[in-house]
């Protein structure tokens, strides 16, 4: 049902696109935008940029209209990015034009003046290029970002949608993974790695489950400086202590000249200088157990932190929805060269709102954890960052199941010619 | 509520006792038994074994009437072995009679009339012996064992709990990572490792999420001998023709010669010999990609897939609850020496029955996917295995959520003096 026309009328078409790593809500702010688009009564046609910014630039664009709306309706439920997505760079315009000009003339093709586009640092770049080159050359059309990032790294917003699923998967697989590794009468020390390249916000949400008593001893996250020889006193302390010992750690832990512990030769790996294939988990775990003898086990998270649909956060799809219907009413309101983003009260019950956060102001800045965030010792969070991330995970998904299977959403995909 | 004495009397405590590899549900026969025994008007105490037959040999005895009977009731959701287990194998009591005197001492300690252990192929093993040696030495005590394992691997009974919540984590994890893995416009290969030593029934479970059209590609089993060549082709032609491919292992594929591919040196590896860290999907992974050139990722789903209560399947729940009701109901009225296994029709809807099967006919025995199931280019399955296995992953969890977090059972652990 199409609503009446706002008063800063500017008909035309949309088009949505995803880019970047997907996450377990990218689609809920699809859908958010795709929904409010087909209802909206100025937007004439609703296209996805298959494969994000290629699709435009390739002139494949899915024509959504042609959808069945209870399919759609499925999306917020749906991991990963259902148009598609890209890792692709824009040049500056200055520099090269060729790009901008190629959006321009799919843009006139198809008589677009709505562009959405939800992703993480590079994507709200993207957006924020896309919008001062429109604007340059007078070709009217507004332009929102949506974010998404289950790193949580996105400058001025909260958080990011895609981080409380992600926080709620991690916090979840921490505690069974505490019960099942403290099972046997003989003790184990258990190194588990989270994504996280440069901020420790993932790694950090294992100490959800520490709070509820099933969580890792130890975090180390790469807004410290990681140190070997600390690292295996402080597992061998607690290890000894207790028999058990279960670490977190992100990806992104360095020493203190930069370099990455998961590339780094250290005295337990390959003495032949090799780096390992198994990735962190694998060298931390043997460093422990040439250090200790004790039984380990590296457990690499994996793709699954960001695509456990299954177990994704009610808070988080709400949150990723709203900020996609949002960015189609603000566009349709006269707004452009903005990213929707939160902000949320913490103090009696938690509270949510959108805000529009100039592009410019947030693209290619990363968000790191806080320093009232972490633990004088490195090695853990406080209360702060608690308060901060357990509102995040609340709730849990509609995802139906068919024969005890999720039922995700299959689209038709049906090309505009 | 205690109920009336049945014929064939015989009062005294019971023991409970859980060993070997911990699984989402292992917990709910452990409660099935329990639930049962605190409601048997002739079992006057219900011990749970500290970390299997070990807690036996310590006298190291959980009191279960201790415990909060609210509390108790949350076990079944609660994924790995609550009353601790051991990897122990018992010696024959020929050989060496200490541990079972031993047993005989506790369990007239306690007056135990009762022995239940649930656990795996060797948990069957030590069943049948402790029942021989009490027959033997004329000790009146019932002894019935019931089946765990997430690998399937048990004799006799049609499946066993634990295999299907694995199952349905692994189809849904499958599915998950098919939407992820298939997101970008450049192709990439994705190996993925599920535990089974030996029998591949839980690789093989990624299956179901194939029948979805959210599955592997391929998938290798340790029923059938790998070829390194074969496989690489077999990739090569499905990434060659699709952009994609994405493969299910089991731990345990092996060459023609017996040895794991887990542990041989492929050209892929390094050139030095050394086993490589990362386990089987890495080392997959990098022959894929050295040969192929393809973007690759390995994943190795660890313990995730033996823990994954959140997740669990609710049949499977209530059918591991049915096992251990029925080993206490089965050993009040007379019954010693069995296993509780299952008899299953799929035949007009799926229909499991509890049947009990000598413990002497199915320790020891390892069960193998059939041929039948598995099909005739040895990198699939077949029609018959996935109505085998579709019933078993059916119906969600009921596990209580606080906070979005699991409430997993917490118990007081009060031990007998």
């Amino acid at each position: 049902m199409k609503e009446e026309s706002p008063m800063n009328e500017l008909k035309g078409a949309c088009i949505v696109g995803q880019s970047g790593g997907p996450t377990s809500v990218i689609n809920a702010s699809a859908y958010g935008v795709i929904e409010a688009a087909l209802n909206s009564p100025v937007v004439t046609k609703v296209y996805g940029a298959y494969h994000g910014i290629r699709g435009v630039l390739d002139d494949e664009l899915l024509v959504l209209d042609e959808e069945d709306r209870e399919e759609l309706a499925l999306l917020p439920y749906t991991p990963s990015s259902a148009l598609g997505s890209c890792r692709y760079k824009m040049k500056d315009a200055a520099a090269d034009e060729t790009d901008y000009r190629r959006i321009l003339e799919i843009f006139k093709k198809y008589d677009v003046r709505y562009f959405f586009y939800i992703g993480g640092n590079d994507s709200m770049d993207t957006c924020a290029k896309v919008n001062r080159y429109m604007k340059q050359v007078g070709y009217d059309c507004r332009v929102i970002g949506v974010p998404k990032t289950i790193d949580n790294d996105l400058f001025g917003t909260d958080h990011c949608p895609g981080f409380g699923s992600a926080a709620k998967y991690i916090a979840t697989t921490f505690m069974e993974i505490y019960l099942d590794a403290r099972v046997y009468d003989i003790g184990t020390v258990t190194i588990i790695e989270c994504m996280g390249r440069h901020a420790g916000w993932l790694t950090a949400a294992s100490a959800l489950a520490q709070a509820k008593g099933m969580g890792p001893d130890l975090i180390y996250l790469p807004e410290r400086d990681f140190d070997m020889e600390r690292f295996l006193q402080q597992v061998q302390e607690i290890y000894q202590r207790t028999g058990y010992c279960i670490v977190a750690v992100s990806e992104g832990i360095h020493y203190a000249d930069g370099s990455f512990v998961s590339e780094a030769k250290t005295a337990a790996t390959d003495g032949f200088g090799h780096a390992q294939l198994g990735g962190l988990a694998a060298v931390l775990a043997d460093a422990v157990k040439t250090r200790l003898g004790a039984k380990t086990r590296g457990i690499e998270l994996s793709l699954l932190q960001r695509c456990a649909a299954h177990v994704a956060s009610a808070t988080d799809i709400d949150e990723a929805y709203r900020a996609g219907k949002t960015a189609l009413e603000a566009a349709v309101a006269g707004q452009s060269g903005k990213m929707v983003g939160f902000t949320c009260d913490r103090l009696g019950g938690y509270n949510c709102q959108m805000k529009l956060f100039e592009l410019d102001e947030v693209a290619n800045f990363e968000k790191k954890m806080p320093d009232e965030m972490i633990n004088a010792e490195g090695n853990g969070v406080t209360e702060r960052f608690l308060e901060y991330c357990a509102p995040l995970v609340e709730g849990e998904t509609r995802l139906p199941r068919e024969n005890g299977l999720p039922r995700f959403c299959h689209l038709r995909k049906v090309f505009a010619k």
